[in-house]
């Protein structure tokens, strides 16, 4: 039986809605059919230098993708403060949504796309593509194992890299009026993202920003940081910025075992992805070196991360539209909670780093 | 022209003068003349099976080692309670001196110690072996190096090990009469020096603990983490445990380099040690891959670093005693900084984790 292919539209030429058509393209079950920008001629560009499907329209506006019969789902690419309005209107329109990160200005507002999604029917996911490396099955597989990783203890995490001057002055995600949230929905979302899979999604009971975030001339977060603790007693700290050279780390430790990676957001290579992972680990008698050493896992991947998570978010649709499923839960609820402690640690820097306790 | 050897006498038998005993034997230019117990019995029992030279003195107290002409140095790993009365003793018994960390219980009691070995004219080191490894050296010319690392951002370090139900009820690290700092003042230690020695020792002007620290039923630290502010932006997390798998990291960030390295306080080899760096990172034009990526860089050494602090510190007795050099200062300074921050991580627990201002 042939698969099934979900009729993707892109709302907007975004540099990253490149990388998302070409994985449409790869994925099996997916495939642009539409794109829609607020210049035709922009549309038109983008399409040919991307190759899209020869029939795939070509609007001169996101109303018309979102009107057009042959989109099944829409992939939002625009900047933060427009995803409201035109999230809400695609699932309004009974489009499946994939929604670039961060998926809000904050909690609330968030809410009222989950809303719309959740009575129309429309599957949501977010854009954070590492999610779906089969590294990250396997590494969750190395934390819930009590006897490899035993309790989790503490988490770091930081995405940092460094942007040049073009960008502080002219990239969307500077300008409060488009990407109010700065660096910390756009690399702290990543690094938040991190700790809550590494919590296995437990979101914890306070949130308190670390002192010295730097904002720029129009007070958009360009670094910052934040300690997240749980009551339990698990402790983690972030740190996320565009000022500091390109760094993607995180490090779990349990009562029994260390994982660590440095590559967790996009991976050193696109085929092949490595983590290191120690399982009671010690020194050796004299103490002058350990008995055993971590190690290295590496996992191939025909197919890189942001095909697999479009082959992912296609074949819910599917399931959806084939098989009449209900929309998967698990999708909107981590976005929802990667958005709340985001929405903590901006509280927190607001309130003079007090901590900021989160309800549940 | 033979190399004159600094003659070492050692207080206590504690297992870490097991590996420092080695170590003064393997050190050109250090040799173990005397060493000292409150039990004479457990003295010999330790220089038997330590193989320590045949015409060592073996001594029933600490005081008959300071009294020992022909012992130029003691090494003391006494616990961090006794610090302060026979470090002050032993240099004024003009003995240099080679003192496990902490150095002591706070800034105040290390500066009685420091006072006596300056008016004294005796070397003063603490024995944080990895400072001698020459992978640190190799790693301060990259962070030194503008075109390569830049501007230093953030720093990250850690060092956490699983102890057994034996060390919580009976090892001395967790005895408030003994050693009070507990954990904090054993693994925090290392991992407030590593902050420290990336910012090149430049005091931090606030520090603040992570909330959740645990502590044992007597009241001293078992896990605990602190964030550590300077003046002009950067930022430093870290965190220490006896309750977590071994662990130990350092992660330091730049404005054009990215340092990484997971066995900073003993290599995970004896003769070879790694560390990853990267400089102007980035990911490749359509951010599938990294180019370029961070590379291993591996150095070997014939001594362990243990053997190399010996050397070091010898080197420096040598030069007071044959050339009638002044002591160096470094080392004192750096071991009263990372006290310094210790006690103020101690400080903003028993404050309710509120922000400690350092006086420089």
């Amino acid at each position: 039986m042939a698969e099934t292919q979900v009729r993707f539209g892109i709302l907007g030429c975004a540099d990253i809605a490149r990388k998302v058509s070409r994985a449409i393209a790869l994925a099996s079950n997916a495939t642009v059919t539409a794109i829609g920008s607020r210049s035709l001629d922009k549309a038109k560009a983008f399409a040919s230098a991307n190759n899209l499907p020869t029939d795939a329209k070509i609007y001169g506006s996101y109303e018309a993708v979102l009107d057009e019969p042959d989109v099944d789902a829409v992939y939002v690419p625009l900047p933060t403060s427009l995803h409201a309005r035109w999230a809400v209107l695609a699932a309004q329109k009974k489009k499946h949504l994939l929604l670039e990160k961060p998926v809000a200005l904050n909690a609330a507002e968030f809410d009222t796309i989950i809303e719309a999604c959740e009575s129309n029917g429309v599957q949501f996911m977010d854009g954070t593509m590492w999610m779906h490396h089969p590294r990250t099955a396997k590494m969750r597989e190395f934390l819930s194992d009590k006897e490899r990783f035993g309790q989790l203890k503490s988490i770091h995490s930081c995405f940092t890299f460094a942007v040049n001057s073009e960008f502080l002055k002219n990239d969307i995600r500077v300008k409060p009026d488009l990407d109010a949230l700065g660096a910390l929905g756009d690399v702290g979302w990543y690094a938040i993202r991190s700790i809550l899979w590494v919590a296995d999604y437990e979101l914890p009971k306070t949130v308190t920003a670390l002192h010295g975030p730097v904002f720029n001339e129009a007070g958009v977060i360009l670094s910052c940081g934040g300690c997240l603790y749980w009551e339990d007693g698990q402790v983690a700290t972030f740190y996320c910025s565009y000022l500091s050279n390109l760094t993607t780390d995180i490090t779990a430790i349990g009562t029994k075992g260390t994982l660590h990676l440095h590559d967790f957001v996009i991976p050193f290579q696109e085929h092949e992805a490595s983590f290191s992972a120690g399982t009671e680990l010690g020194f050796n008698e004299l103490v002058t070196a350990w008995v055993p050493q971590p190690s290295k896992h590496t996992i191939t991947t025909h197919l890189p991360q942001e095909v697999l998570m479009v082959k992912e978010f296609a074949s819910l649709v599917e399931g959806i539209k084939v098989k009449g499923s209900r929309p998967d839960k698990k999708w909107p609820t981590i976005s929802r909670k990667t958005q709340l402690v985001l929405d903590a640690v901006k509280a927190s820097i607001e309130r003079g780093f007090e901590p900021i306790e989160l309800g549940s």
